[in-house]
């Protein structure tokens, strides 16, 4: 009822939401505090039996509890341990020894940003595996190419997915490379010098981080250096950048005048007041969200420059952007792999747009096949250019236009104008590049290790 | 136990929380279609026994009918219409009559935002008050100004916060402006026309902009203009920008190297492992907030580019956005009128402060006199500043050093130089000033119907 | 040969540019040194004749001559007055006197933001000039309104326009606001005391402000308030973004699969190898500078939060905004005026646009009237949206179906079907909404004082 | 004299700015265009005469010759294709044969990439080589560890370098990650299909990048997918906010009551009117300019989603947003170094500000002794807490306090508590650490190919 934030209710997986819900978080800063115990218990600071106790007395934590302590104590972290270390009454007393906050904040962002990681790298291979599956599927299905929204020369349909494997294979990519400097557990005290531990600093991060399956950051102020969090947000927002692109082609593709692709969008309304409409929505959620990670990322940015051994700026912001962006990328490649899934491909519309300019997407072959006959380049465009003007203001074919130009004529005959427009002729190498393009996707797939990824 | 968003639990205070709760956000919405077939009724479309049926059937209607409807039919607005149409029976058959979707929604925000403005704006005056306040009993109090961190030249403490005083009623002046352009109604229909009104649309909503008491915009397409939206995120994000300074103020003076304000930290925890820690969170959580709020104008003003008569992308986006900074910002007011409530202005620092330099603070002075003497200021500039080298190197005063200075001494008598580097003398128009600031607020506080304001 | 930046040649126009010119820039802060020393003057501290001779000499002060002393000085405001008091030998000792860099740096923003924002307004009248022609001009040539990219409902094309003199009106009106507050000039001094004009400093004030023709800040730090330059960014990036909706529109529209509107290109070459391509790139343009003003706005944001009485960290970032906006604003205006004014209306297209969807744009009134015969809403809107699926699937009328069906023909005649679904009888209010948006650019025109505006 | 935009002629080195001059930016693209014709020579289109013809004409084309011709063409590449065809007459056919503006413009940029990282690597490494000549220099030199601005417990001076030596290494991992993913040619003509080259495009594709030493995209669109361009720009904001970071470190240090680091200013002037003034504005510089990069980020972001095969309006934002952040950065670098070359350390300051808080910042060391003494933690916490309030409000020492209190002698013997405050033995791992961060930076180093980069 109370509800205001949408990623509490509408956007997001169970999955994803999960690991941003208050519960998964405290969870997961006791199962760093846990660590640091048996570490400290495995160096013999404190006992196996504390590790015991504590660990029960984390099961029975509550919200409420840790709630009412940090109203009176103005401090999450600071709740927590002690509502930990009360309910373990005697064996408590080593609970976050030698720690500082964030030393538990930090390493349970990593292990969190972790477990996200699988998530969006599962669901933007699933993405990349339907794009790939397209890209062979419609490797031959000449459609128009566009640029400027104009219509420039045939592609494939399968060349146009193909493309979007090339662009999104580079960002599971960018986000291996980013998962190695993020994903990294920070054990060193109150500003990183692991004094409280008195000369088994290094020990006790080691046992933790084995404990945890991370690496530790070299060195750390009293903080994971921010850097990384900046390098996640933005490669997440390039992520939804071009997740943007992809419903933006498709919204555009869907429009009547086009309809050459359209969400297939079951049984919902379209308007509360037009019975008629069906509309893109889920691919302009998919945009709308892409604004959102935008924004975020120039949050973040400004959470690098942290005072000295750090000051406390960052934490407000970090509390909304990290659960935002990455709930909003895990809504948006769901809701991709949804509009892929149910995704129509009109051929009969496609095939009727490669008509409509009556021949003039073919007006670079006729150009090329002039210059090699001999005119020059600048020349043919020139030509060209103006048996264009014709055919738009005639309504007659570029064939018909160049078979009856003198100039034309002097270079070619009918027949080599014949074929020189002719558009299924004119594809160039696609079905190479759509190799390179999975091939691509197939190396950066290499890289990834499957175990860490939550397969869809 | 599964919330996410901090705004959902932390932050924010439960008046503001309570605007943006889904339960308020559908209430708000309810209250525009009854408007709406209130004046239906009134033009003879509708019976006045719809509207008590409808009215009835708005207080029965749960988020959960709706949410199941939502699932069925994938579209939010129109899953409360059928809720609402379906318990009003027979009577319900004219509910949403001619309008669209975003004629609630719209609508709807305009009510929002006027709660949350007036909200906004209450807190704003009480901190403007409490500035006011402290220009006024610290309007003699001399400390040091600061420029590039380094010491300048005296200012009292009150021409300090009076400079607040106007930077914030300018805030205060703004968001008066943009209310004006952004609370005003939208009922037009699907694409701005009114057509299904048949030739009664403009009054169908002057009927209903008076019943809400709102203005209407003049026209519009299926949504109200985005421009409006952007004008408020990127004005409060300009406040948000102001309280940041403000903080940013206060973080710096209560440095232990300075000492000059602190925030009043009552009992709380400042660190979990250094005790002795008194931390300025409150400030430094304003600080934090404020980049969320930079972050997220540029969001909303992606969302003024829409397509035609509107396209979807700014929904999902916005429902992200405007909760967020609405309630950021109340957190921030919050904690700002917190702070300035209980911030321990330490005077003995501030005098202490004022000599740490030895003097050098009053080298403009000593410049100035030289001037007025008969020397030209750029050379005067030359040897004020050899001489400060001068109390640099040797740790002795201006005055000592100005003393022995050959040059000096041509121009002025020892009473001369005394007089010229006494800092309580050298205050300029401070008073002046700090009234001339306050005067900018009163007049400013003027425009501002109060009644339209929640008084803090 | 060298040059980089494209605003300094290709981007903004003349006029524009000029103002920004480090000559420019450099002689407005020169005369703002000499209203100070006018002042001076005027009260007795200098003399005329120091005046007359430093105004001499600030018309022989090179550029080369400033960088050179620059260089030596590492102060580019101080180099400005060494240079000019240099050259006005004995004259030239009151120069500067008593001011601060900031107080001739902030004001000559002033009169440049004025200078500016002359421009700025002129062509922004002369942009919604154009569009109040056309919402005249084509207020009853109907077109297809459209929501998601999908047909909605029958507009005209003179009402899309009318929308847009709404929209920019706003953006005037914002422009006059934020004018008063960041039109002002700043004389107060290094801290903003006024303390080096011994007790006359109000009066040093107002003369200087006297003889600009400027108001000044009510009270002021070293520098004057950010928040000003910030809404300045922020309001020009909103203009910008409207003129990005604007563009987008266009863009769109001249697909060649819709072709309802055109740039009108003139001779340009579309592309170097596609010799018939006629593309929008003069909206293209647009739309793509709109992107980096809204970056720039957190740019600026940044800058309010300076420290105490301020830090240097707005200046380096200022020289960078401050021109950019402004000259990019510009572009973008002159681009929209030189769109405009070569716009090329397809009536045919738009026409034959209204026919391609079998007449489902007309769904929404059939649902309006099956309801005003008796239907609940809500049925209506479930059995039209029925009917529009028989129209998609069978490429029949929606006439045609509603015709045909059985529930419909119960509440309605032949008659009354085919009159529901004539579009040209489905505008609405369309003249007095345009007639309103006219109406509030009229009001809004009549609040900016025209002398103040460059006319185009 | 009418030079509008700083880096024009303000900032940045020559090496970084003649990069992106207009002379270079042209230089770069006939040298592609000269790569392709060599191509097409190879594979017997053209001929060896006409690619020494053309070489010969690019010398002598110049920018005015082009603009002349972009006035009449409207396209600036086209523009410059003409001018070179036409210089090289009858051998000018094959000039841009088969190729599309953006092979020329972004294979160019490609270039233009690699020899501006040249120049951000060679510089960062020079900034990281002093880091760590500092981490070793100052490795035992204590001092205090600040924490929300409050002092926090002892670290080193080297340790506080050796943070900024692993932040930085991140940044140099990260931009030769994402080199391999921008430096990349593009050549695959209008819509990316290499059609004009009938067949044997991927063999000219494969010509050209040997000639330039490019690795090519695999597939593309008709421009570089926009991601990589994002990408580069965040990463250098990134690295721009880690800058802003050091410089606030810096300007903080600096403070007159800190006064622990100085940048050391020689003998610029401070203030045009405070002639005592040494004011950090190198280090401001640094931080004010890391704002633009952050805001440009969002700008390049929007670049990611164009339309279908491209459209235009990436161009003319990248014409702006490109050189402006190598150069930013360029700029910010040389000034860091500048700083660190420059920067003055006061040993005397840093020990007597270890003092200042009368032993407070070992209150983490006493509560960590007495809980290995047998007090729970969060026990210890609190009596720590209170003694620490003790000594605020009494003026005493921590050690006192402690001697004193009864609750602490039942734990410790006053020996203990001595040796538990002594901050010269509460420094863990800060060498062990300082080394892991330099072997983290000698590691990252290995990866670079020292051959491209411009050694400093």
């Amino acid at each position: 009822m109370d509800d205001i934030c949408p990623l509490d209710w509408r956007y997001g997986s169970e999955e994803m939401r999960k690991i941003f819900s208050r519960e998964h978080v405290i969870e997961t800063r006791m199962r760093v505090e846990i660590a640091l115990l048996k570490a400290l218990a495995r160096l013999g600071v404190a006992s196996e039996e504390d590790v015991k106790e504590v660990e029960e007395a984390s099961k029975k934590v509550t919200i409420e509890e840790i709630d009412e302590l940090e109203k009176k104590l103005g401090h999450d972290v600071m709740a927590m341990v002690v509502a930990l270390a009360e309910r373990a009454g005697e064996h408590g007393r080593f609970v976050h020894f030698g720690a500082t906050s964030y030393d538990i904040v930090d390493t349970a962002y990593a292990l969190m940003f972790k477990e996200a990681l699988a998530i969006v790298k599962g669901k933007l291979i699933a993405v990349l595996d339907k794009l790939v599956e397209f890209s062979k599927k419609y490797g031959n299905t000449v459609m128009v190419g566009r640029t400027h929204g104009q219509h420039a020369l045939p592609i494939t349909l399968g060349f146009k997915f193909a493309n979007y494997v090339y662009e999104l294979s580079r960002s599971l990519e960018r986000l291996q490379e980013t998962e190695k400097r993020v994903v990294r557990g920070k054990i060193s005290g109150a500003v990183g010098t692991m004094a409280a531990w008195d000369g088994y600093g290094l020990k006790v991060e080691e046992l933790v981080m084995e404990n945890l399956g991370l690496d530790p950051h070299p060195i750390s102020t009293q903080v994971a250096p921010r850097d990384g969090f900046a390098e996640l947000v933005s490669n997440l927002a390039i992520l939804g950048s071009q997740l943007d692109r992809l419903a933006l082609e498709i919204r555009e593709l869907m429009r009547p005048e086009i309809g050459e692709l359209k969400e297939g969008v079951g049984n919902r309304v379209g308007s509360s007041t037009m019975p008629q409409k069906e509309n893109p929505v889920t691919a302009e959620k998919v945009s709308g969200l892409a604004r959102v990670l935008r924004g975020l990322v120039v949050s973040e940015l400004e959470n690098i420059p942290l005072w000295h051994e750090r000051d406390l700026t960052n934490s407000s912001s970090e509390r909304i952007i990290l659960s935002h962006v990455l709930i909003i990328i895990d809504e948006m490649l769901e809701s991709t792999l949804e509009i892929l899934e149910n995704l129509v491909v009109d051929e009969r519309n496609i095939e009727k747009n490669l008509k409509i300019t009556n021949g003039l997407i073919m007006a670079e072959s006729l150009m090329i096949n002039l210059t090699l006959k001999g005119m020059a380049r600048h020349k043919a465009h020139e030509i060209v250019s103006r048996l264009s003007k014709t055919v738009r203001s005639t309504g007659k074919t570029l064939e018909e236009v160049a078979m009856e130009d003198e100039t034309v004529r002097k270079y070619m005959s009918p027949d080599e104008i014949r074929k020189s427009l002719d558009y299924t002729q004119y594809l160039g190498q696609v079905n190479a590049l759509i190799g390179r393009a999975i091939e691509y996707y197939r190396r950066v797939l290499e890289g990834v290790n499957l175990k860490n990824v939550a397969v869809k």
